[in-house]
């Protein structure tokens, strides 16, 4: 018996909008092989392991103290990062960091986004996109993608232009079908767009795609670049999102953050982590060479998986994916049920959990 | 020269209600005597610091997989903490963590108030309650507190028939006044009130009045108590902010929560502070005899301390509160201008502090 246990939430005074909803997240199962969250498979290396320890014991010495609000030291370090990454010159008044990347955009919908207000996003994309915008009260203006869940670029920005949202999000690439928006057609969009423009690119390691990190120069107004740490970087566990744009977006978040967000342990880790980002992202070049193994195999299966410059692959078809999803399950493959009829999403493991998934794919009801 | 500079945040497409603002936050100033967050001085005992350093060591081990999304296992640390502290038999679904009680506060408006909504606070209180109102664009009802701080539970409780707030905080202690309701006075307010009420125990460890908690009982589909460890726990720098409610309501909540909001270092950190609660939490005895020492040595330096149940002491009268504030800086002590006419506030430091603060107090202007 817990204690207030017979009050239902029914009988709570709950905002209208969220009665009947259920909490987001895939389920967290304790099954052999789990390919559905998109995390990088290779643990840590274990020098990256022993430096975010001793970085955690300094930064542990002082827990009594509050953490550095503005976590500057953290934001120089992926200022370095991305510049090496995508060779343009960024410094920390370019970055801005948060505890995963949905605190990123929803700080960014809190600044620029909320009631009388509205984001644009082309679907199906990441599903946190209007859950936030729901959380942030901003309307949500759904866009369709091609049949093939590639972006038609001109029609997106005309559609932009029509309905002038205060934000249109772009994911690149797209989450969870696996497409990048080639790199000369980014422009239109942002050209359309009246307010802000937020590429989310927490899967760009590993896409074949420049970064539009470079087009921040030409709309540095609008453009607001967003990263995770969780998919190449293997520090899902960690939780650090963090973006890259103009010094007075950064600003703006200032406004909404809340105080002291990130801890002296997450800014300490996180700057221990990217100490060790070559060893990381070593595994980036490994995972997209067994998505294409994957893919072709899944071919070779009959299956029609999506092109895919992520760590992961949409493929279909399946008569009920939802039975299909539970029939993979049973067999001790977790992946993941995203809503797109027909298709379902596997994130691309090591070689022997790739096999496993292929293996136990041949036996799975379409 | 910092890539987009040029732009200015007046440019830029911000939220109305934003502009004009600053960020919240103390000024972080390197200052010999720091008494102005109401941190804890005393840094964690070392067992704690090696403590956490091997409980992050082990979930570094998988950092490249998400933490548990509803921290089950520190929920249950929490609770039976507060079962021991309270008296009050509570279980991991009464129980909810964020990073820090400013996200927590932020989830319970983002669940019952938002746009078209209210909440009302008895003010001066923690300035962050308006302002996360604010962010989630909850109507703020301020009401008066009396001219010596305290509360006056029949007027309060008389408001909140009338204005039918949608949330009510109560803060106690209050910050940053430092006075405790009377427990037996809450009642009025929990009755009185229409929807949620938040009792904000972030100093309750220094308070010699019960917990709030006590009441969950009673009122199981209206009481929030919610407590941070950043005070007398010493994990400021951690940032684990908790409440205890109905197990519906920690339900709600966890509609708006963003998905893996606590990092399995957090996690694992805070598990690891629990388990040295006992050794944290002695310097709660030693910080409520300083406080009384520094009282007594304000009033015999003519000042006017307001009576305090929590860990720092407001304080008067300076006829220019600011320019005082700015002559104790001068002299390398760092407390806090809250805001409130001729008053300051100083954070409870070791005796070592509160020394030099006393001295320094004997030169400054009023």
């Amino acid at each position: 018996m817990t204690l207030g246990e017979d009050v239902t939430l029914d009988a709570l005074p709950l905002r209208e909008d969220l009665r009947g909803r259920s909490p987001y997240g895939a389920p967290q199962l304790d099954v052999a092989v789990r390919l559905n969250t998109n995390e990088n498979p290779y643990p840590p290396p274990v020098e990256l392991v022993e430096d975010v320890q001793a970085a955690v014991r300094a930064a542990a010495e002082s827990l009594h103290r509050y953490p550095d609000r503005d976590a500057t030291e953290l934001r120089r370090d992926l200022a370095d990062y991305l510049t090496v990454a995508t060779r343009v010159l960024l410094d920390e008044r370019n970055l801005w960091a948060a505890n995963g990347s949905n605190e990123i955009l929803q700080q960014i919908l809190q600044a620029f986004g909320g009631p009388g207000r509205s984001a644009l996003g082309f679907e199906p994309s990441y599903s946190m996109h209007p859950i936030i915008a729901a959380g942030t009260r901003t309307d949500w203006v759904p866009t369709p993608r091609r049949d093939d869940f590639s972006l038609d670029t001109e029609a997106a920005a005309a559609i932009v232009a029509r309905r002038q949202p205060d934000v249109v999000f772009v994911t690149s690439p797209n989450n969870p079908t696996g497409g990048s928006i080639p790199f000369g057609e980014l422009g239109a969009v942002l050209e359309a767009a009246p307010g802000i423009v937020v590429v989310d690119e927490a899967y760009a390691e590993f896409s074949s795609q420049p970064s539009a990190v470079s087009l921040l120069e030409s709309f540095p107004e609008k453009l607001i670049v967003s990263r995770t740490m969780s998919k190449a970087f293997a520090f899902a566990g960690g939780r650090l999102g963090y973006l890259a744009a103009a010094p007075a977006i950064v600003d703006a978040l200032q406004l909404v953050r809340l105080p002291y967000h990130l801890s002296s342990l997450t800014q300490a880790a996180a700057r221990a982590a990217l100490r060790h980002a070559d060893a990381t992202l070593a595994s980036v070049a490994k995972l997209a060479a067994e998505r294409d193994r994957v893919a072709e195999s899944l071919l070779g299966l009959g299956f029609t998986p999506v092109p895919s410059d992520a760590n992961f692959i949409l493929f279909g078809r399946f008569a009920d994916a939802q039975a299909s999803w539970q029939s993979y399950v049973d067999k001790g493959v977790l992946i993941r049920d995203v809503g797109i009829p027909g298709h379902l999403r596997v994130t691309v493991g090591t070689p022997e959990e790739n096999d496993a998934f292929l293996e136990v794919s041949k036996e799975i009801p379409r």
